[in-house]
């Protein structure tokens, strides 16, 4: 058991320096690596507020109102940003993957939709040339080799230069992001994750990411790249670059904007926000920004049109009929279940081929890797005829009722080839699950949610087109009374099979619940079907949760890189206390009043890396000091010739000796520290920590201390049932700050 | 300054009798008008469900899958019957209310609408007859006379036998509901208001208020019959019934389910519960099974579907155009100014209505009085021609936009009569202003959102009218420049402003955000629409703000009651710290630990009604111990004859004297209850007893106690400027329970 014990994660990083010039109310500027606290932020911005409120005049009636000027100045534009940012992503995603297809005869920076839009519907495009019509290649064979060149070519070259774009630039844009965003929204300081750097390189290495073809989507990084946006809008203004928890509740609007553009989704971005990213609690306030963020992200994009639909919804679900059967809740819990396995299977593979790619000698080489496995994946997908496309248009494919008057996808709707068509979802289905388990931890952009929905909506449309033929084939079984008896009017709709199967399937990787649900139906306006995607949903999550104790592919993401983030889960306890699960008395390093010198004190500092030290007098608990408050107070003294360096520190006011022999330190001491009996349950510790973000709580009996209970031993609580915990911490990386 | 203490209100009614053989856990039952223990209720839970864990081989792994199991049967059931409740309740409604109006000649018991369903389209339909045409009066006077006779007279008779039925067998059933629903799920005890009778008399009550055309709406009166479903369902089983905490958590899966029905607004309903209970805060569970119960009503009102669409959509908006302009928002933003400051005055007016019943003649005669209004509003609604028929009617006219093809409602399409139908519009806003504010508050049941829909439907169609008025005088102004040129073409959309100002309007009374956004755009089907919702909502919210501190019309109601019930506002202090809210050590009535002799205590339990006291030994806080632990303890030594009497009680284990002479009472002493030193922001005391339901915390300094502070301070700190605090309490009503 040598895996380093959470709390030198994080708590050795910490070294704040005093920025205010007064020690009672110190703007600490967090290093990278530690935990912010909350209940300082919060005192201090309530201070802050304070002090313009008693501004005299018509000062002290508009700085108020200048202060929420400025906080929904930058929520509106972070949403608006973002907007256009995805819009506009949308569309240099498509214009690279037709490149790997052909170029427009007029002009090369047009998509085959903006070159084609001059022909009149049932024309064929002329403009647009494949390769081979624009090269004046002949023959068949040469065709198709020159076809599937470029097309493995253009995709090693667009996910090579992500990755080398993210290597250079901006390590921390590899990746999605969401549980960097999880992590910081609790609390963690990672600078280098929300710069104008990571913003740039994410949003560009994204869609090269996207266009190249590998088994990723572009939702958990605009997530990202919607963050950045807040971060560097709000640094701007002093409100809230001097307060890392106000800035904490603009990215969490900021998160809301990112899922809100990512899906066409607004209320998805808040229900988002406030299931997975569990931030806005109780504060509606927060919410109502969010909800604000997501709205106007939500129109901008709509602004944009980068589909030319005008339409929110990305994939429209045809609805064939809006009436479902009983029956079908048997395919469609099994596809729940299948869902609940299957998102356990990936989250495991992604989990061993993350910890194999540390081990080995990719670790040296993840350029090579990324451009192996993007040549892998386009030779893969060029053989397999479902992968061939697009994954977002693969999934609208998919999600699509068979209907005369429409093109048919590759043969989906052709009765005599359902075995063929099953096999092949199946196969598809397979290959995306290994690609996917490969390529999410790679370093480029990558987001686990579209090829999630295409591996469901493979297996959701292969289980309605099973359902189908068994209908087909037996017309007349009671099981199948409830349906029409004409059997040209349709009675299973396997379009939204895949809809079912796609939702299970979600549920079953990231086990998030409702947000998913309303991502679902506002992606593919299919409210009328609420109800089985509900049921879907809760039956992955339950058969997921059976399977992995892991709460999902963040969550295991989050422990791998050991984050001290706590999973809002309901922890329950056995009836144990908080005693428990603090560290005794015998184990703290604790001050004693008066008793120790500043030369004791200085020694102490540098012998021990804990954030803070409590302060008893005879086992009585006085308060709690800070190590960075401590080095400061103690500094002049330090000098070796200063005769200061051997007197006494003392912190309690009520001192017996006098004053000339001693040093007062008693202004250092933070009173307000949180104090438990060590009897209360170990539930209402863990709860007080997830409820208040604190990072410490005092256990004292009748005013004795009696021991400490720290963020790190909670997390380490709430992660002990996952056996790979900081597996992937950033190690050498930390010295990125 | 006579006003009750709000601490007497709930704190002296506290007389708890323990159940539970042992004194360690009791199972409190709570007596009407106390608060439930979050803390306790949560740790009997942890307890059951341990023992049943601890249960050996497949009992032990089936026993919790059965309590889950009963869990969502309760929601599933609940769902399912507030969605037949709903369902039968519109039919009820609707048969009532063509009652007034005339009769099927084949059958009583006909709605004009099934009457006349075997009628084709474009035919007249022969079959409904009016009260005249089937009584045979010829003469148009005496026609008329009739109709007005028989259309008060069945209002008032209606109305009449609802306040009846609410007086005689109910009286809990009068209201909304919502008031008393928020101060249950924050842990107030009221039996009476969710038993089966009050079930039944709501829900019937109900159906004649709202068919006797009172300005009121059925939604609130929804909620709480869920709530009753719910807690019915709830005590069969005995998980339920013997825990208030986990029955608190079904009540707001029932409370969700309950907007979902009265809105056919799914994901309303869980927003309502999220924003406006306030009782998912973090627990992501409650969430789900919420959402569930929302769903569960929605598909069974379907399935009921009492229009006879097949939609959930109550007032579908046809999107005459599914864009808007720049310019919209000056009229936009001007609604919801009006929103804001109406709802403000509605509130107002509301409270003084009830104030001056409370004082006057009235309050001895509820039903005359609903009669008397009853008869009034019958009487007005006839002569103004938009309020003859049914709120939810007009609203769905007003929602609707000018259509050719289509009837045009009381000639609001009409271009020339515009003046007149502003002024008509205007007009019955105002009446229903005033009709609702006295309404809302009378003896039958009774809700709010329906009548402030429809003046804000008034409100915005008018300046829908007006803004559509200028727009056709100065087609080639400025400011209508992004208008098509072609007149014919539809640049406002009066029937759109009527959806803005009905949620301007709800968000000025309600004060609520998110959840009426998703409401408004569920009950209209307008998701494009949703940007412009919000900035009206959001618009009204503030300036309602700025007009009246008062937290809207529930917050007012439940501050009127004196119910215990906390504002989830973010607090935000000056600066105070918890001294200067806490009860100091010198008003706080302690026990003092091996002074005082059982004959001492039994005085101190007859002399107090606090709910517990702190022990003390010399002013070093040694724990806490409630009255009725105290009281059962000490019954046995307190016969006149028995020497114990005169026995020092001692409650610390550390006991200096020998045991012979003293009772041993360490084993009451609760000493897991929260303890802070007084010099923790205001703030902090505040938000703890907001996030975690608590109903005391203890100020220690150095061991020593301090104070106390409880939840009664807290409430009446963050009610502390609304002056009318606790003026409706049930007074007399106490002895209902």
């Amino acid at each position: 058991m040598t895996r380093p014990h959470p709390a030198e994660l994080f708590e050795l990083t910490e070294n704040g320096q005093l920025l205010s010039p007064t020690l009672q109310t110190p703007a600490l500027r967090y290093l990278d690596g530690s935990i912010i606290d909350w209940l300082q932020e919060e005192a201090n911005e309530r201070e802050r507020i304070n002090i313009r409120r008693a501004q005299h005049g018509v000062r002290g009636l508009l700085l108020p109102w200048f202060d929420a000027a400025r906080m929904w100045l930058v929520v509106i534009l972070t949403g608006f940003g973002i907007g256009l940012t995805g819009g506009w992503l949308d569309v240099l995603v498509k214009w690279l993957g037709d490149l790997r297809e052909g170029r427009c005869s007029y002009g090369f920076f047009y998509t085959q939709v903006t070159c084609c839009s001059s022909v009149k519907p049932g024309e064929a495009c002329t403009e647009w040339r494949t390769w081979s019509e624009f090269l004046g290649v002949g023959p068949v064979l040469a065709q198709s080799l020159l076809h599937s060149f470029v097309y493995v070519s253009l995709a090693v070259v667009f996910a090579g230069s992500a990755a080398v774009l993210v290597k250079s630039y901006a390590p921390y844009a590899f990746h999605t992001g969401i549980p960097e965003i999880k992590a910081i929204l609790g609390g963690y300081v990672l600078t280098a994750f929300l710069t104008p750097w990571t913003l740039f390189i994410k949003a560009i290495g994204l869609a090269l990411a996207v266009a190249s073809g590998l088994s990723l989507g572009k939702e958990g990084p605009l997530v990202h790249v919607a963050c950045c946006m807040a971060n560097i809008l709000s640094d701007f203004f002093k409100q809230f670059r001097n307060n890392e928890a106000q800035k904490r509740k603009l990215l969490a609007a900021a998160a809301a904007a990112g899922v809100s553009v990512a899906f066409g989704s607004p209320l998805g971005g808040v229900l988002f926000g406030l299931e997975e990213l569990a931030t806005f609690a109780n504060e509606s306030e927060v919410m109502w920004r969010g909800f604000v963020a997501s709205a106007v992200a939500a129109v901008s994009l709509q602004w944009v049109d980068p589909f030319g639909t005008s339409k929110l919804v990305l994939f429209q679900v045809t609805n064939g009929s809006d009436t479902w059967r009983a029956f079908e809740l048997i395919p469609w819990v099994t596809l729940g279940v299948i869902g609940g396995i299957l998102g356990s299977i990936l989250i495991k593979l992604n989990v061993e081929a993350a910890l194999y790619r540390r081990s080995s000698a990719l670790n040296d080489w993840p350029v090579l890797e990324v451009i192996g496995v993007s040549a892998i994946t386009a030779a893969i997908s060029y053989l397999v005829v479902f992968s061939r496309v697009q994954a977002s248009e693969l999934v609208a494919n998919l999600f699509q009722e068979c209907d005369p008057t429409k093109i048919d996808y590759h043969g989906l709707c052709n009765p005599t080839a359902m075995w063929e068509n099953v096999f092949l979802l199946v196969l598809t289905a397979a290959i995306k699950v290994l690609l996917t388990a490969w390529t999410f931890g790679m370093m480029i952009p990558a987001g686990i949610f579209l090829p999630t929905i295409a591996i469901g909506a493979c297996l959701g449309r292969a289980v309605g087109l099973l359902t189908q033929g068994l209908h087909r084939a037996y017309p007349k079984a009671w099981i199948f009374l409830s349906c029409p008896p004409d059997l040209s009017m349709r009675c299973v709709s396997p379009g939204f099979y895949a809809v079912i199967g796609a939702s299970a399937m979600l549920a079953g990787v990231t086990r998030m619940t409702i947000s998913l649900v309303v991502i679902l139906f506002e992606l593919t306006g299919a409210l009328s079907h609420v109800l089985p995607i509900m049921i879907s949903v809760m039956t992955a999550k339950w058969v997921g949760d059976a399977f992995g104790k892991d709460g999902g592919i963040y969550a295991v993401w989050i422990a791998m890189r050991g984050y001290p983030w706590l999973p809002p889960t309901n922890f329950r306890d056995n009836g144990e206390t908080g005693a428990q699960l603090m560290q005794p008395l015998e184990r703290l390093v604790v001050i004693e009043d008066e008793q120790e010198t500043v030369a004791d004190l200085d020694t102490l500092l540098n012998d021990h890396n804990f954030h803070g030290f409590p302060v008893v007098r005879r086992q009585e608990f006085l308060g709690f000091v800070t190590r960075d408050k401590l080095r400061i107070a103690l500094a002049p003294y330090l000098a070796e010739e200063n005769a200061d360096r051997l007197k006494r520190c003392v912190f309690s006011q009520r001192s017996s000796t006098s004053a000339e022999e001693q040093i007062d330190l008693s202004s250092l001491i933070e009173e307000a520290v949180l104090q438990l009996r060590p009897d209360v349950p170990k539930e209402l510790v863990v709860s007080m920590f997830q409820k208040f973000n604190l990072r410490r709580i005092i256990f004292t009996t009748r005013g004795k201390l009696t021991g400490m209970v720290t963020l790190s031993d909670v997390v380490s609580l709430l992660t002990c049932n996952f056996p790979h915990t900081a597996a992937l911490a950033p190690g050498e990386r930390r010295s990125w700050g």
